[in-house]
């Protein structure tokens, strides 16, 4: 068997999502997991996402030979604390995390004599869904996976930590945490901010109740990440802070330009600006 | 028969799925489509969106009872001024420009004596695509049409216009032009400015090519809205430069608080936009 014991810490959309795929797979014998919310935990039971749980994090790691900590960003340092005494001396270690700079300070502040087989990585899938419930055998087939490896990183556990999500149809790349951060606060990070924030504005005018009922599919498209977890994505935003500011930096002188364009009316800088997005939306979204 | 000779002068994404969904219901014997480019007249007429063509606007309106001007805001000066003699001492006319406030301008400069039976109009639905290939009979299906009729027009034009989209499965409302303009700056082209202007800055940065691999499914949804036709997005600005101005600096303010929460690390803001922001979406989004 690929895995024999399994530990899921934080059975949420992204977390479910892979013991599903696993257990689908059949590359696990047993699924562990652990959580602070009971109720969640015993759903993941009733959804058959898990064998049984334990709500403390030491004794759920306990003899697990694959351990996947799936919590928000914020709580990964505490995470790391928690199960490092716990761990057993071949468990390999990984992460889901949107952003990886945090995540390895974490590792290297606690994960000690572990940290040669954790390996950092951060699928890229999701919905704006959150929890359990919301999460499906089928979420990272044909994504990507980025893994960050370490340099303290046994070959062994790199490539037990590919072929865990190549057995679920994702694409792994490898990439450097520094790049990683970058390319995320991009495309997914910066997007997030813009959405939120635009859903925030509207939210704001005193005739939100009729703007928003004339909203219309292309909004509702454009808004569909602004309902995504707060809290996780307050987290995100801290963690990848440096990344995050930077392009958000570059987003607004293009954001100047472009208003400067219609204040004016320069129709020539308009369309430019139009048509060099389109025909780049179209090239990548094929 | 509710229309005797529909003329549709610009038949593309909304021209054309206006034909089509007319059609489908019986409301008109024939339909005769305007447009500069043959060839998207020819594959028309092979659809059958339309019975035949003109490419002369003034020999287009001949004899028509409804005539729909589903050209581009920047063309809609020059397309009133070429059918205005032209049109029938009955005909009813109506357009589908995003923007109101240019329009009835051009409308009050050259409809003349037909200003009595030309209702604004502007259904909120579309996708990114264009042209007539694009067009579908069911786009208007249970969306909203605003109408923003004039002082000047005749009870009976704004009823003919309002039965047009009712007839096709529209829920038509009435709002003033200004209120219009302002709701869709809000809502629409806000958000088409915000994802142009993203996905330009993307594709500035070096690392390009492999930033929009990374893209997901949250991206592709987020810039769904820059595939959209640069040119008619460039008459939009310009037809309603005053409203989006005002509402893009409503959204530059709110931006640079969240950017400057996440300078400083100020959670409790940054949490506020975002849960704010959600529920709003999650509320509208139903």
């Amino acid at each position: 068997m690929f895995i024999q014991r399994l530990c899921i810490i934080g059975v949420g959309l992204i977390g479910g999502s892979l013991a599903r795929a696993l257990r689908r797979v059949g590359a696990c014998d047993e699924v562990v997991g652990c959580g602070r919310n009971t109720a969640n935990l015993e759903h993941a039971i009733e959804l058959g996402v898990i064998d049984r749980y334990e709500t403390s994090p030491a004794r759920a790691v306990k003899d697990a030979d694959m351990v996947v900590v799936a919590v928000p960003l914020g709580t990964m340092v505490s995470m790391f604390s928690a199960i490092s005494d716990a761990l057993s001396p071949q468990a390999v270690i990984t992460d889901v995390g949107s952003a990886k700079a945090t995540v390895v300070a974490d590792a290297h502040q606690h994960l000690g004599r572990h940290l040669s087989r954790f390996v950092p990585g951060h699928p890229i899938a999701g919905t704006e869904k959150s929890g359990v419930a919301a999460s499906f055998a089928e979420l990272f087939e044909n994504r990507r996976v980025i893994l960050t490896p370490l340099l303290e990183n046994e070959q062994q556990a790199i490539a037990k930590v590919t072929t865990l999500w190549e057995k679920i149809g994702a694409n792994v790349v490898n990439m450097s945490v520094a790049h990683h951060d970058e390319v995320l606060a991009a495309t997914s990070h910066l997007p997030h901010i813009l959405a939120y924030s635009l859903v925030d504005t509207l939210a704001k005018m005193e005739d939100r109740t009729e703007i928003f009922q004339f909203a219309a599919g292309g909004f509702r498209d454009f808004t569909r990440i602004a309902s995504s977890d707060p809290k996780m994505w307050h987290d995100i935003c801290l963690a990848n802070r440096d990344a995050i500011l930077k392009t958000l930096g570059s987003f607004n002188t293009e954001l100047a330009k472009l208003t400067e364009a219609v204040r004016q009316g320069d129709s020539q800088c308009i369309e430019d600006i139009f048509t060099r997005a389109k025909t780049a939306r179209d090239k990548f979204a094929g």
